[in-house]
């Protein structure tokens, strides 16, 4: 048995989330079905982490124990020939035994699309969130700023999935303006739940003017939900990246 | 009666191009329809070019001829929401009678996209070209600079559309590298039919060093079709622009 990861991207639109769930596509199901027909036998794909219906993936990492004669590179063509459009494997290789993609994952980067403009754009609707409003990026920016370090990120996330404890570090929130729209990348030690959306609905209502920029730091003050603005849709969300204490893929760690 | 032009941009992907035919869903016939329903009467509305299925659409121009009381930014809005998913109206405005999209048009502009990577991207495979190579942009320069000018682009168009004239100026051909892939933009006082992908499918080739950038102007001098490179897919194109002798939607001529 060897341990292979694997770096991989999906259309979140066409699929019920990540996790396999019994009657709906999922991303876990399809790669482990196409696994299964390569090397025939069943086997267990782990991703570092779940992604709802609708979020997308420009960089999910997995990991799965396979018996096979296929050499990497052979593997990584012979698993996308299988794979349902919509998902793709960029990056495939043969890791140390011990390594899991969710338990040594160091952090994660997601990435939020915004769209503007008076009309839905035609193009891509599943692919970014369309605001039918100027943003004001400024504020978007003065707001984001509270959020990063180590906070109790309670009023940023959806009840429903109790955790010990909703400490988390942000390490990075970076904005990049764009000809029709905005996106933010933010880096974090771990999200909870439904934590990006809640980020990405109150920063939105910070740049449409509906909340001030202090709206961040007294959300994290009082750790209300209520506090902080709406839940964004999925479809503007993308796990971009994940990181390790070791290089992956050939690039740095 | 009133002279309405309007700015629309299209999924191409959705529909049977823009021309209505009996039996699919064209561009064409889904604004005829929302107009209809709007206005209690059925109209003809003109294009300024026709686009295949499959070709999107970011500036195509139209006209008719309509029956209303709305003024132009009220008939704008309730053009938009009787409209399916994957066509939008930018822009509308109340224009001389004498305003034809078609014939008056001086200059229509067309870009082509294209995708890059070993991989299928999982993203919009329906809103560009993906090639499995690298492109070698300073190739595809050099081949498309033969390109500009007044030629006979016979060696260029499908045949099925004989024309009295198979000379057109391009006016311009510009080219943008992206991080993934690159683009084009070409601007013409017409196209022929299949102009457009028979440049791109011509230039890819070049890019990929399939053929030799001299292929352009040795294709252009015999007019011979089986000279240049292949007719590139329609998901790649989209119509960007067209431009007129006056200003349209408050933009200069």
């Amino acid at each position: 048995m060897r341990n292979v990861r694997i770096r991989v991207a999906y259309d979140g639109s066409r699929f019920f989330g990540w996790q396999r769930q019994d009657g709906f596509d999922s991303v876990q199901q399809a790669l482990e079905e196409a696994l299964s027909a390569l090397c025939g036998s069943a086997l267990s794909v782990h991703g570092a982490g779940r992604t709802d219906t609708g979020v997308h993936a420009l960089g999910q990492v997995a990991h799965f124990h396979v018996e096979t004669r296929l050499e990497d590179e052979r593997l990584l063509h012979a698993l996308n020939a299988h794979l349902p459009p919509g998902v793709v494997v960029q990056d495939l290789e043969t890791c140390p035994d011990g390594f899991h993609a969710r338990f040594d994952a160091r952090s994660k980067r997601y990435l939020y699309r915004v769209v503007t403009g008076r009309f839905r754009p035609p193009h891509g609707a599943e692919l970014a969130l369309w605001v039918p409003h100027e943003l004001d990026l400024a504020a978007m920016r003065a707001a984001g700023s509270a959020l990063v370090g180590r906070h109790d990120f309670k009023a940023f996330s959806s009840t429903g999935s109790p955790r010990a404890s909703t400490v988390r570090e942000v390490q990075g929130l970076h904005f990049r303006a764009h000809r029709r729209g905005l996106s933010f990348v933010v880096q974090a030690d771990g999200f909870l739940y439904n934590m990006v959306r809640a980020i990405a609905g109150t920063l939105i209502d910070v740049g449409r003017g509906r909340l001030d920029p202090g709206v961040v730091a007294r959300a994290l003050a009082s750790g209300r939900r209520d506090e902080a603005g709406p839940t964004a849709p999925a479809r503007g969300l993308y796990l971009l990246s994940v990181q390790y204490d070791v290089a992956v893929f050939g690039r740095d760690a």
